[in-house]
């Protein structure tokens, strides 16, 4: 790695410093969709742009697009992106990364007045964490037009809808649709983002090229027995809908732990949930992920099937209500032999590794061939303050992403499949 | 049983209607301490007890008490009670029963103009369920001169303290004090009340005797862990406080069937609570329930010491905070003979029972020899609109209440060490 590369890894590391100054809170990073802080870090983001070349424009939907034209501008794009929207107590590379990579990489050829064969955009995706209106992607989902219309009535906590932040935000949102791109006018995309894991870690590398991201499915499951007096109802009589999902909450453990798939009980409640009165009613939030949607779909079975033996053991009701659904999304085979490429000798030994977590190369890859990066975090840790990466990851980082978009531009449509 | 005395059941059965529709709400029975409802339904009390030839007064504590003269009215009392405030969504039987069946007993005296020994007095405490102030047997307690002048401060749900709602309903909270009396100028109480349980149930029979009451202690049980990602922090790596709080949920379950104690969690709480996040914080509240307080102290010891290995081996932190702990109450042996005695032929058959529920005869016993009398309720429910008893089983309950007292007034002092 030469000097230069080292130093657009510490110029990336010293934006996302600047970057999480623009928050809600001053006590830590917190940056929803079309708030101010929101708008005056996309100002920022496009003053790098600008400096790198390209003349930055809002989309219809708030999504920020750089354009950097290329050889022959009427050549399909290589879009690359992420996100600089955070959830509430956030990291500052979570999205922040992927963002600055790109640019980096166009600041790259800017540097030595190259020219790639496509023309190459940096696109930033609005609101992809759901921080705000408790639905997720919606930057990348009107982007590639599957942004359900009723979704403009979701409300943050205050109450305001999207379509009325939207508005406040100085956008249309009966002009939703325009922010719809042609996925046919589109090379490919590309994404690098903060690996929220531990692999790289134990690999002992900075940047693995990802191969799909898994299947998600969130649902509430419900026990119903009998509430009762603690005190006077023998042990033996009891239908405890708490004790009952303490176990299921147990078997979803076990069949994770199994392999089957990644399972987490992220909260439970109990009804009436008085110290002395037995629970008549529990219900627990499950998130299910596994990288195949077949896979997913026979853990949840298993756990269906498990959770309902447990309730007629115990004199339960037992039901599973999915209210999420993410199916898995996989990168096109020619872009991720590509990414491993551009790993350069190293990359050999790095393992392909599955995202866990959704992303807006998720959304992107049904319709347009797509591929991640993923860059090494301290103890895979994210969503919180202590998000943390090094300055010399951040440079090799930029600098496989920037070898992978020339692999790409090289390449063309063929090797995108 | 006679047809005064089936009659009696029948008026008892009818009152407990009466009664039901002095409440709060009108879909179901909610009756709280020193509510209107509250007021009136101890208005109708009051004018029953006039009705027996007593004359009521309420003391500074808000409990109504009525007199009926003895023979010689400078002998200690017999003392007759139980509540009439209720919890929400309640049973119309509750504490009513014994306060009514008192009353059939003084009645039934009236009625031959029969004067016992000793003067009889029947007292209605107020607030034994705790249901407004978050503390129960505030009664008793002020009778006993037991209540903490720290519980004037305590707030309902609508943030009216104990001392403002006691001013609010004519009583002064500074002269509280006034309503403790001296346990020498009383001879013993007793209490008649709905079982909660289904002992009498299985047995075949309407009423027994009570020997004493469990101790009870509540406490929160927390568990501390790490949070994070639930799609990227791989099965073994978590430090999740809610699956190890289930396996403490169910270790609790375990130990109660083990038979060392009663316990219940009634509630469990995650923190951050969100699907996709892994708790990194759990509590539980348990409600553990012995009938002498050494068993529940070395239950309470041992499933600390169970909840601290499920800790270590998750790399959790636990701790256990007792925020309640009400000692377990004995009933006087030789009232406890006498009310076995009162059950008549059939009541050698009939079981000893222990109370696991609190009642005032918990804050009374310490001081005063006290005995209780169960009576049989469909099901064992209770604190549920569903609760249920006969009127052949009030009918029989009155008799054996109005035997006991009879007993307990002949015997004097020497029967009830």
């Amino acid at each position: 790695m030469d000097e230069t590369e080292r130093e657009a890894g510490r110029q990336l590391m010293r934006r996302c410093d600047q970057l999480a100054r623009f928050s809600e809170t001053p006590e830590h990073l917190t940056r929803r969709f079309l708030t101010e802080p929101y708008r005056a870090a996309l100002d920022q983001v496009a003053a790098w742009m600008r400096g790198a070349g390209m003349e930055p424009h809002s989309d219809a939907a708030g999504n920020l697009i750089g354009r950097y034209e290329g050889q022959q501008p009427d050549k399909p794009v290589l879009l690359l992106g992420s996100h600089i929207d955070t959830v509430v107590g956030a990291g500052r590379y979570d999205g922040m990364l992927g963002v600055l990579a790109a640019i980096a990489c166009v600041e790259r050829m800017q540097a030595t007045g190259y020219r790639p064969q496509h023309p190459v955009e940096v696109i930033v995706f609005g609101d992809e964490e759901g921080a705000r209106f408790g639905v997720a992607m919606i930057g990348s989902r009107a982007f590639t037009g599957t942004l359900p219309t009723e979704w403009l009535d979701k409300t943050d906590a205050s109450g305001m809808s999207l379509a009325c932040a939207l508005r406040a935000y100085g956008l249309a949102p009966d002009r939703l649709g325009a922010a719809r791109r042609d996925p046919a006018t589109l090379l490919a995309y590309l994404e690098l983002h903060i690996e929220q894991g531990t692999r790289l870690e134990q690999a002992g590398l900075p940047v693995a090229a990802v191969t799909r991201i898994s299947a998600v499915k969130r649902a509430r499951l419900r026990l119903t027995g009998a509430l009762g007096h603690a005190g006077t109802v023998a042990m033996s009589e009891r239908r405890d809908a708490l004790t009952g999902m303490a176990e299921v909450v147990l078997a979803v453990e076990a069949l994770a732990r199994r392999g089957a798939c990644i399972a987490t009980v992220g909260n439970v409640t109990a009804k009436p949930g008085a110290a002395n009165v037995i629970a008549g009613h529990a219900e627990a939030l499950l998130d299910i992920r596994a990288p195949e949607n077949a896979a997913l779909e026979a853990a949840l079975a298993e756990l269906t099937t498990t959770g309902q033996a447990i309730a007629t053991r115990r004199g339960l009701s037992f039901t599973v209500e999915t209210f999420y659904h993410a199916p898995s999304a996989a990168f096109a085979p020619g872009l991720v032999r590509l990414a491993q490429q551009a790993l350069g000798p190293r990359g050999a030994a790095a393992p392909v590794l599955i995202s866990a977590a959704g992303h807006d190369a998720a959304m992107l890859a049904p319709l347009v061939p797509s591929v991640m990066l993923f860059a090494r975090c301290r103890g895979g840790i994210s969503h919180a303050p202590e998000e943390e990466i090094t300055a010399e990851d951040a440079a090799a980082a930029i600098t496989a992403f920037s070898t992978l978009v020339d692999l790409v531009d090289r390449a063309g449509p063929a090797a995108t499949v």
